[in-house]
């Protein structure tokens, strides 16, 4: 549910408009320097503001409830926790019974019978991502040397990207994007075999994050029109270095040393200025609908540094399993 | 690692030529009825023989070993086995030193020190997915009116899947394949956030079977081409159906009542007949290698039985799950 | 590590002396009427300040941060803290390095390569059974009619615990008790086997608990002594129920619909105003040591709560796993 | 459910009177030398035969299907089962709707809905424990150099067990027993906090053996009767060792360096030759039953080997897991 990895393990709770959404991190070696400082450039990177981006504005500021004193994790869990001070619930009254295009809305209402706090997404909203961020942060420290790297690689198809979202703008629309994430310094043997391939828990972790739809590792879709003469992979050096890394530095679930490297899509944002048509549930007619409040017209700017957060949660959890049978 | 569920949990083992490979199905209701004959279609479509298919046959018979009694489950653990009956051992000796290029057999020896089985892949092997059908057997039963139906939608880049066979049979070369899964009579509701949102849950699974490589959702990788207005998925019907399905059927990670629809990228088989370079560890020299052995030529041509199971199995853990709040 | 349970799940986090203390509460169904004022009687059977109590005084008050709306559970994780007001900390620094007798100053120093705060026993102290009194507020509304309840026996060896408490007042000294905690209007079928009997979740959970060192279901250690016949627990009712109850209420790890009973040991409180012995393990030579501080003469007085807390979240959660099959 | 341990991790399957039982064992380390032979000690010690146990003899020889190549562990799971030979089945007939005082029939008929395989006690058996056995005989190999000892210290109330036997047989009884189980050669810092101590780990396998119905680390209940003074385990060496060990060799849930130290209470056999009353649930009346088939007198003679199982299994995993953070 809402708890992911066997050593490093993190639990997320909050929702976007009650008190505060936050993080549990079980599992962290004791020993490794943590303060709020560390973490200020990759939720900074996480945060709304850049053109394309949401309004709403956060503080955004971690507060550390266990789990580090005196600078250093202490090895207990470590309990972050955001407030949620910027929230204007109101605009969100009418989706009860006018499920809004492509969220969540609906599914939750269903699910948990009507008691599911939809304000602002509720537990679904984009706002969580903040604990899985916080996360990386500390996982980033215990994987090094291996660093991980996530950009967007276009949105709305154009790889010119500010054009892109100019477009967007103008025509009161959103769009979608493609993000690269590329591990280097990668050594052999993260993976499980047979359940816990990385590709499974890396990618079980990554739709988890809201907008994405699709993963490909290496050579991904394209690799189903190759022969298999074009995409083998030759090791080509002890060390496990292949002529073209076509597997995306995964063979049999498991890392080789090559990069390890993975695409994503990440879908338009749902909420939109546009007026859209929709069932309103209570009259059992379709009906105009004008999303208000503030939003994101490009979620997926905003995905790189979660991205990077998910990938480094799992290359620590691994890391740390693999320690076991050394 | 091999298990996977949270109530209903399978635990895979097994290598390729070794004395069995099998499952063991945990937290199975009582009272389904089970018997050999109901895994035959399923096993039969998994099977070699086929054009285009490995040439080594075996009966496959699975032996039930605890679990089901006078033709019911019983409510305690299914384990079934396979025993591995036709065995060439051989022909895997020489890839100690020599990996195959795209095989799990550089990285086996390096993640276990040697130790590890590697004769035809050992646990490694697209044969332990023996077990994974099985369980995928319970599961339809478990999910039944929810119909679960994945096909070969091109092999090698062709849509006509023969002509690509043969083309490949007439280059000793191999090739991939695109897969389409499509569960119908879905309800609402099923998925969790925020870790276990159905995305994160079947991409888990189906990336853990051997060769695939990419996945995508609805839309998938073309979300991230459009724009909010033309992804969105207005509902239409009480009962949750929307417009286009763009969303493939989830929304928020949680099942929205339309059918849940993903693809997948399977890569060309690793192993070929055509000449390849590869590293001779010991040798410290690039060589040529050939592979002999049976093979097959476009393992995509077994997957689909083996992507059902996978879902089925995810669905079947959600469906009891769900149960738990209800 | 720092969670339990299957589908009602529970993750602990915090030190004594840190910014505080809380739990997370995952798989919990919407729509339980969940407040405040709800936690209040337990909380307060679980605070200090009774004669033999520690004289720490903290207001104990719950901070809702998610998972209740309206004041119902939502379905998402319920995460409450609980403020560390008032804490003296300078008294825990002479502990680094004289370990005292009874507490986990010294292992967890060893595991956590002094990485851990022991200040006020850290994450091992009793504190952090706020939030599983915390959880076991929520459990009980989930089980019932289950009614659980626990009530200390005997404190020091003595019935009369008021004597036992002061006699311990006047030597400067501790003592523990024996707890007995009893749940009516038990349900057949609750209880997993092979490795989830009722008694393993059960002594799991109650030994984490700080201080309690023994369990015992039904007629437990004097079991050992008595004949089959003596001991068997005839069913005489179609609902179940037995003639004796021996069996504490548990076949085959299961329960029998009669009333669950065990009794559990608590150690007299480690910290005491008596010189002690012990080593320095700077210097290397054994010192007197006097433990200032506020400490518990006799927590069993306090564990009574807690106890119940426990059964109860091992209760809801094996309730809702026996959905599953239903 | 049927599956324990977070690293090394056991999965058991099986009923009494199925073709059957056995375990897969997932996490085990490469490399470990294990063969058949290795097995034969433990495996006769858990046997029957002896005066006082039941005269079901069988083969119990093991079958490794998986994880075992060239004499070594190769690091996927390693499977073993043992068939069911010697099965007289009818003896339990009569059981459906005549449950036998003291035994699992009731229960688990009410549980499963009359689909659990009750011949033999089915999944509840103590057959079941052959995996268990199997599954510490490995983790015997991985503690290492800890040794771990378990003895009966008295059966049916007397420290002369051949003379309690004698009598028990005189009178057609059963009798209980009490078992020590002592390991030797502790290292600081196993166990985890909060929920997993390891006394919650080992009570929780402990209490998964069939008759198991109390426990008790150092001086268990005796601990409720004494002070702070003479309960204190002051340390007196730097490598952590106590001078009275009072604690029974943990901590605040992590071991001390001390021998570990715990007591189990085994009740007597519930199937017993004496005519016994119990409810003909299908008559609704209480009926004077013989039980027949083949019982243990004292199967408390049979269970230190299953303890000492049992703790290996535990100290195993956990030792394991404390390699993830260093």
């Amino acid at each position: 549910m809402n708890s992911f990895g066997r050593i490093f393990r993190i639990s997320i709770f909050g929702e976007s408009h009650g008190k505060a959404v936050g993080i549990v991190v079980d599992g962290c070696p004791p020993g490794i320097t943590l303060a709020e400082e560390d973490l200020e450039a990759d939720l900074a990177r996480r945060k709304s503001g850049a053109k394309g981006t949401t309004s709403r504005r956060e503080d955004d500021r971690p507060v550390f409830l266990s789990g580090v004193h005196q600078g250093k994790t202490t090895g207990s869990p470590i309990a972050v926790m955001f407030h949620n001070a910027d929230v204007i619930s109101s605009d969100y009254d009418m989706f009860k019974d006018v499920p809004r295009p492509g969220h969540a809305n609906f599914v939750a209402k269903k699910k948990y019978e009507g008691f599911s706090d939809i304000r602002g997404g509720g537990h679904f909203s984009g706002r969580l991502t903040l604990g899985l961020v916080t996360a990386g942060v500390i996982a980033k420290k215990i994987i090094n040397p291996i660093q991980v790297k996530a950009d967007l690689l276009e949105a709305g198809g154009e790889k010119n990207i500010d054009k892109a979202i100019q477009k967007a703008i103008k025509n009161n629309d959103s769009i979608g994007g493609i993000i690269e994430c590329r591990s280097l310094n990668m050594p052999v043997g993260l993976g499980e075999p047979f359940f816990d391939s990385v590709e499974s828990l890396l990618s079980h972790l990554v739709f988890s994050i809201p907008g994405v739809k699709a993963i490909e590792f290496g050579s991904g879709f394209k690799a189903a029109a190759m022969t298999g003469i074009q995409h083998n992979d030759p090791i080509i050096t002890l060390s496990g270095k292949t002529k073209t890394n076509h597997a995306g530095g995964v063979n049999g679930g498991i890392t080789n040393s090559n990069d390890l490297v993975f695409r994503i899509a990440v879908k338009p944002t749902a909420s939109i200025s546009k007026t859209q048509h929709t069932m309103n549930t209570k009259m059992v007619k379709m009906v105009d609908l004008e999303v208000k409040g503030r939003h994101d017209l490009c979620i997926a700017l905003r995905i790189p540094v979660i991205v990077e957060a998910a990938t480094a949660v799992v290359l620590a959890d691994l890391m740390m399993i693999n320690k076991t049978i050394s």
